[in-house]
């Protein structure tokens, strides 16, 4: 019969699967599995942006409350679900509890210098982009800024050796943005980015005050000469202040460092060092024009 | 006490949190301010998208309606929704209230014609993309006719100089689709975007009619000469009817003018303006080939 | 008086927009038509997440039961939610009917399959990316992973001619990593994107098995000499196994055939073969470096 | 170890649990199962609420359509949802397909009946309640406009056979007002229920016009002499027309019948029949007067 | 054609109903029409039970503030609902939009007064009850308390006259209870209600302090001698202080006054006045007994 | 100003309340109470139906799982959820928060049992009510089952000393039922309530098996001869097997025993003893018929 044919398909499929789930060399299943909970992730940079812009993201309702009021009501919440994820996070021994608790008082400590910290990012950014028509647009809809504001928390987190947590926020920036900045990256103040769609900053890229940065514009790592590469050394470029980065350039490598007021031009590729006060453009690639045929 | 020590932190973020909301120079603060809404926004996208294509995204139990009962209806539901926004993105003088009013009556008269743009945009983009299967495919999942959808929404707003919005609504498809176009950028019919991921297309950008750009172009600025660039001027390039720009193009510049009947190469990067009836292309890079060592 | 004003006006777009609807050569309103329904397609793979990786995704009230159970229970509502839209994608003839239900039982055979390449998509992809801290973390959070799931999903429907429901999904992926792979293509194992941010793959293409990918590269096809392309040819490259393609790279047509053992670096734009285990990468575009003025 | 203890604990209740599953002598367990389903039924009261009350109780975005329209497209909502639980409460024969849909029909083209019908039960009930202000509060409040307004749907019902359905309609008005009304009972028009806590009417009452009935009255069936009452005879009252039942009152009884213009008292406990023309009230018990004792 | 068929059954019946729309003489249909809304005044009494009694109603989150932002947040958001709902239930003139301003404003600040009221009210159930095991199973649990809370409440508004509201609470009261308290009714402090199913408290009622009133008591009007009873005269009873009414009591008629410290027994039926100080109770019927029959 | 106004006029009420909530001589306010959560309990009488009546309330997703299978998954998140209350409602000592884990245990354990009895009340109901079509009917339909069952879970939460939980269980089915079950009465098994609303059964009620109860009854207590009745007293009657009693019989004291076997009649009103095998009727109150006046 039709009806006992599925059934034995859907058995015959489920045991498949019930196997696989071993065949994997992570956790796959189980109800004691203790991991972090990704929409409580997300979930939290949501809660920290109605914290840090009320205007612009926070619930009319509550924004009748003295700011400090509103501000600590936030805060709870906030500690309470970002804890509970740093502990899911971390392994359950002991000494991780005390650790988790710490951390998060830590974190909860930072956010005002964040909120300082974004304020400049805003800055730059409403200067960075004569398309900008103010501060308010900038922070209602540009990507550029979202994708700083997550780093910067996401940051946090990645200094304190926080797993899983760091990258589910940045890439959940990056899935918003198309702007992959890793946790590790080490980024100076008034950063500024624009349109940045396929922008990539690497793990160990260190990046000064003052930088401008355009849609797919890379600081990678140099591929490994053999096998795969360590990934405990300084694989990414260093970045100095007052520099602008246009787009589509690539400047890879550890050991690759870019002088303070350097420019990079558009689609320059580069795997050495530039010198300060410099400006660094590719010599266009001779172009070919034919009549059109039709 | 644990308790009353996580009090203290808390109370102490928090006034810091709220002393820093003074620090940003736009309001960020207060039961009084007047913004617009963004998830408001956004639902008035997605209830346009219902409006102008109901097979695809309507609601079934609607679509039981004449089609003139259900325009209207949704229509009405529109305009109030559109309106709110609208008044709140002005600021609140008599003769704003006015203007909030007669923007919002313009753009509801302006959707027919912004359908018919559409139907237009919908048939270049079948028949310029040979792995489109059927003009219901592009309806449902095409990423470029999205982001054409929207701006051609946002585009109406931002000619009459409604703040906030248009921009919200833009990079809303930014999102989504990785394409960036300004609203301020004027687009003639038969517009086609292929796969599209990375394309910026900058707020004085025109182009003309039957155009194809594909994913990673660029149509932007020239970076100023020093200080910032006037936001007044026509910054970004002016593209002819009947033009094909290729991925990774970069076309910089307002006085750049691409005449009718140009395609620009993959990867081409023009600051100078090209005739019309010509094929642009590099001369590709030298390759270097060696044998791979393992 | 205001209020009648008002009416009129939406009558009258009303009208329009209702009119409009006809203009369009595919069905645009009415109650009969049969259409896959956008979210209910998006929501099978989010069961699917569930279902192949339950500790990441899956409802921890449900992993309480034995893990066949809960595949099961998955398994069956998957698939009767999958037929349904398969019927809905197809036109409604009798053979369709039969058609409908062979092509989802199918695919329900098939998933341990798919979970079993992911099982070694994912090994690819950890052991591929130095930043990577854990296999968990991939899990969670890697958009080229995440882009990997939907097109093998995807392209198990694609191969039984399902209509418009494969390209919804790869779309979704694409609007949710910037990585447009398209169901037609053809991967083989161990496949691993890194960063992904604008990466095409075209409908034609064929990749080996341990081919890795970064940001930006296209495999797309050649721009037709005149006319429209023909969508029944292969318009796309073929990669052989263990090949590395760098971010940036263009490689196009459907004659160009990459060898086994090839690196094909960052920004190379290729539209010819290359013999396998050969390095090739652009000899760079010369620099000019000029102090910057101030 | 607890852990393994619960798991012991909930594992043995389990199993108890799901063999007393076949202890019922009703299907209780099973995917096969079709039964209407609770929700569902509720939702359909909901929404012929919103169909015949729409000032009162529905959806102001849908009451901009013209009237007619407004109505369809509930109508056919209403018609769509009521087939499907129909079919589900009927057992699956082809005859009873057919029954479903003809079912159905039927109450579809009595609706506008029931709606004049409740036009004056309004009527009756605005001009019965000294205390009430408008039609409009009872429409909005009264409960016993309610129950009528249910009882008048899940009658024609069960005069079609349906099993289920109509019982769990005025169960729930039960559950909202404390007044249960049988769906098998007869009621004519211009019905009044004052207060309405406690009052039941059976099975086979039979109710004239202009009838009206207060708090806590009971028209029931007289206890059977021995064994189980036999369902299938006539076991409750017949009420002729222009009747007035105060609280309290009791008739019991399938031969009891009273005639035109009565009025029955508060408390009054009544097995026979009653003449036309009359009021009949207690002989009110004696009443003992002491002083209090503090 | 069957779909023909359903569609012209649906016409028809839609256009009987749209017809009867205008059978109604209250306003029945039409997007013009100014109403309070159900669920918004239903919302207003949950808001009203957060505000007073947080500990068990109110949002842990919220209650995280100090009491003092607690309530005023809350008093904000009652307003701002409540106005609106009072603004709807008045017709629409320039003195009622002042009147409507004015009541909301003077419900405000008898707030305070309704929860000391309450807090007597408690007091007087905790005590009454020996079954009460503690005020806090009382506040959670105990449907008198909860009539008495919404009766004090919609006593405040009938006071001020706003038409519709009033009955809309006190009948969502009933319908959770049982209990049907007339908003007009006039209730002194220490009001204890127990068990409270069939309760009827009339509009002209008046009710001293400390009094206790049991299941299925009615404190109601005497029927008119002759045609509808005229509503602006005072029709029910006069209940002095320390009065105990016990279950299904019958006290009618608007000229009827129960004086201080009187008991009132079960089922006692009265239309005539009780002098202070009195126990009222009925000489019981006589009882029959019989062996029973098997 | 008209704001400014408004503003103190939310202060001073505010401060008012925030005062008065010192006045409750029960916790009222504050972030740190434990208290069980409302919603919480109801919900877990949901899931309970769920458990014991899948076929009728249960998810049909979930029921394609075996039932064992189904009945663990559903047992666990019981446990859960019922844990966590029965802690809440506990004071916080370790003592306690052993008890409560003992308790949940035992409740647990006992889900089996309390489903056989609720069989057999089924039984009774279907049996006793010549008006129920099928056991399917009573299942989604009968006030009297639902509150039967509600009170068979309570009790025993009652029987292991639970604060607060077992009444706000028992007022939920009161408020949806009318029917108002002591948690802490005894009741048999084969238990049967008739339409049920207003029934009170208090208590220290005992009640055999085998015993059939109508709208109206009480099963309650004397009123104390002067002061507060004793709460540790038996207060309430205690009611043999094999016994009915109609509607609106009041039995009342707690040393009124009814014996095996007896009937008591429609409004009969007892305060003491009656021996088995013996039908209790009152002599009818005398009826006065007059001729109705027009």
């Amino acid at each position: 019969m039709e009806q006992d044919h599925s059934t034995d398909e859907i058995r015959q499929a489920a045991a498949g699967i019930a196997e696989n789930y071993n065949d994997y060399d992570v956790p796959m299943y189980g109800s004691l599995l203790r991991l972090p909970e990704r929409n409580a992730v997300i979930d939290i940079l949501h809660d920290l942006q109605k914290l840090l812009f009320p205007a612009y993201f926070g619930d009319p309702y509550l924004t009748r409350l003295p700011p400090q009021q509103y501000s600590a009501l936030l805060l709870e919440h906030i500690q309470k679900k970002l804890c509970k994820q740093i502990s899911l996070a971390l392994e359950e021994t002991p000494e991780n509890i005390t650790a988790a608790r710490e951390i998060c008082s830590a974190i909860i400590q930072k956010i005002p210098d964040i909120q300082r910290y974004l304020a400049k990012d805003l800055t730059a950014t409403f200067e960075g982009d004569p398309a900008a028509k103010s501060k308010m647009e900038v922070l209602f809809s540009y990507p550029g800024f979202f994708a700083i504001f997550v780093y910067r928390i996401a940051h946090e987190l990645y200094l304190r050796q926080v797993p899983l947590i760091p990258r589910m926020m940045t890439e959940y920036a990056h899935s918003k943005t198309g702007i992959d900045i890793h946790p590790g990256a080490v980024i100076g103040e008034y950063f500024f980015i624009d349109h940045g769609t396929g922008i990539v900053i690497g793990e160990t890229t260190i990046i000064g005050s003052h930088v401008r940065i355009y849609q797919g514009a890379t600081l990678g790592a140099l591929s490994p000469k053999s096998g795969q590469a360590r990934s405990d050394t300084k694989r990414h470029p260093t970045v100095g202040n007052n520099v602008t980065i246009y787009s589509g350039a690539t400047i890879l490598g550890g050991e690759t460092v870019i002088g303070d007021n350097v420019t990079i031009g558009g689609n320059v590729f580069l795997t050495d060092s530039v010198p300060a006060n410099t400006r660094v453009s590719i010599k266009a690639p001779e172009l070919k024009f034919r009549e059109a045929e039709f």
